[in-house]
């Protein structure tokens, strides 16, 4: 009977470790809450010096993509660099991006600003998706803003070679955080304004 | 020895329900993997007669907030809107927000543009977040601009009776769907440029 019991019980043990995708430490398996993933995302300055996987990196991208556009133009590119020089070379150049010296890869997240006048809007949902797929994926990213800044753009420019019709919103180095983070706590009521201001 | 094996398989399986949280109907117990939810995010333009319970509104609302904003400024100001009669005069005001007029509330994402001259990209950024609770909490939401449309952005003022230094983003209908929607896949590979454009 005790064995009749376990081999029950491993059974379902088993069926519910897979229906339940419990699994939070492979790099594929991983699974996150959506509502914490949300308050747990930070901004992640530190990175150890591991390479990010091509298959995250595509999750990263396709999170972006996932973005919604107005009029659904998705007038969005994404350049990825992963070349040390030019990694060191931005992080040098731009005044808020020294992270990207330590940094393994970085995404410049663009628009066309011929698809739409408002690329920025829709490429900073996208650029957020991006943020919170580095959370997802135990990765640490950082917003650091390109966007309005007409020098930082022409950094960009130049370290990407994007065409004239292309803009760029911002760089966001990617990496495995080298240290603990923590998330700031931003929640103010008196920011919200219920029925009439 | 049935009714043993029926006890220990009753107490296993409410042992994995509780431990892995796989109650995805209850409106606190529900969990949805963070990078299924990015991808399952869609925009949901109809909805039942069932209002938003208050506890979500703040979790909508404490997701926006979560958002990173430059210089940590977090700009962003929120108004709830509920009121049916406001909700039917801003539908039949705003162009492209007639679904209003079916939504049990509405959240007008602002931005106070005398902490930030790009409020408009960290009001994104929250404004992303909210869709994404929306989705993770059972709601369906839609992202209806109303910057950088001066009209649409008078319009809005009018109803939420704003201040003069504050300026909205969009209007977010909030609800629970009432038919089946399917996100979009806009995964285009031709838009990731790998080391230069």
């Amino acid at each position: 009977m005790t064995k009749i019991v376990f081999i029950v019980s491993t059974l379902i043990l088993s069926f519910m470790m897979t229906a339940c995708n419990c699994d939070n430490n492979g790099s594929k398996g991983r699974k996150q809450d959506a509502m914490e993933n949300i308050f747990a995302r930070k901004s992640v300055r530190k990175y150890l010096p591991k390479p990010v996987e091509q298959e995250k990196t595509e999750l990263l991208l396709k999170a972006g993509m996932a973005a919604p556009t107005g009029k659904n133009t998705q007038p969005w590119e994404f350049v990825v660099v992963t070349d040390r020089a030019v990694l060191d070379s931005m992080a040098a150049a731009l005044p808020y991006a020294k992270m990207l010296k330590e940094a393994p890869m970085a995404i410049v997240v663009c628009g066309d600003v011929t698809k739409s006048s408002y690329w920025y809007i829709d490429c900073s949902a996208a650029a957020e998706n991006i943020l919170l797929a580095a959370e997802a994926l135990g990765l640490g990213a950082v917003w650091t803003a390109t966007y309005p800044y007409e020098d930082r753009m022409e950094i960009a420019k130049k370290y990407t070679g994007h065409p004239d019709h292309i803009a760029s919103l911002c760089v966001i180095p990617v990496g495995y955080p080298a240290v603990p983070h923590t998330p700031k706590d931003k929640w103010d009521a008196s920011k919200v304004h219920t029925g009439k201001w």
